[in-house]
């Protein structure tokens, strides 16, 4: 993809969320996972929970550890708490047909009232 | 939900999803955790993951250990590549003012068109 000629397996070199996982604007950040804003939000509350490793997609999701997977689901929770939110939704699209618009796994914390099914 | 006049509370002998994660009509099933269909489908598939011990609500997600996170997690990408779908919808709802209408833990696996938010 950058004509470097390298190969990047994981394509973190070109991945918008692998580089905002690394140098966003974090709103949470823990072992491994970071949480930043939607830059479209679809809900009055619409955060994003990131690995920092990347994977594809959720049909990957055996890539992570029993402790890692521990952690991302902790830390959904988590960062729900923090923004203040008691009642939310949690949502992973799974592919484009679902309405998957990055490819690095990323789940969605929606809070208050929806507008729109999230992308 | 409500209409059945099924007590939502957290005691497990009245909790509809305990008794359907012992003997519902599953459609998956693995250590610790079941899929059923969804009776009030608002997708082409609707179905329900549901772990066999009570949790309210996923704010009580970090009851499960690291395995049975990683197991629950595993289980939720199985379960929708065992009813055929490559793209689809994992949602949790938390809380009933995020739609949440039965207090056992159950993650929506959505597959095809939706017909609604799924509650």
């Amino acid at each position: 993809m950058t004509g470097l000629g390298i190969s990047t397996s994981s394509q973190s070199d070109d991945c918008l969320f692998c580089r905002l996982a690394r140098e966003g604007d974090h709103v949470a950040k823990a072992d491994g996972f970071v949480a930043i804003r939607d830059i479209n939000p679809r809900a009055d509350t619409h955060l994003l929970v990131l690995p920092e490793r990347h994977l594809d997609t959720f049909r990957d999701i055996g890539a992570l550890s029993g402790e890692e997977s521990k952690r991302l689901l902790g830390f959904v929770a988590e960062t729900a708490r923090a923004a203040g939110l008691d009642d939310y939704r949690v949502l992973v699209n799974v592919g484009s047909g679902a309405g998957q618009a990055v490819f690095h796994l990323h789940v969605h914390v929606l809070g208050g009232e929806l507008h729109g099914v999230p992308a």
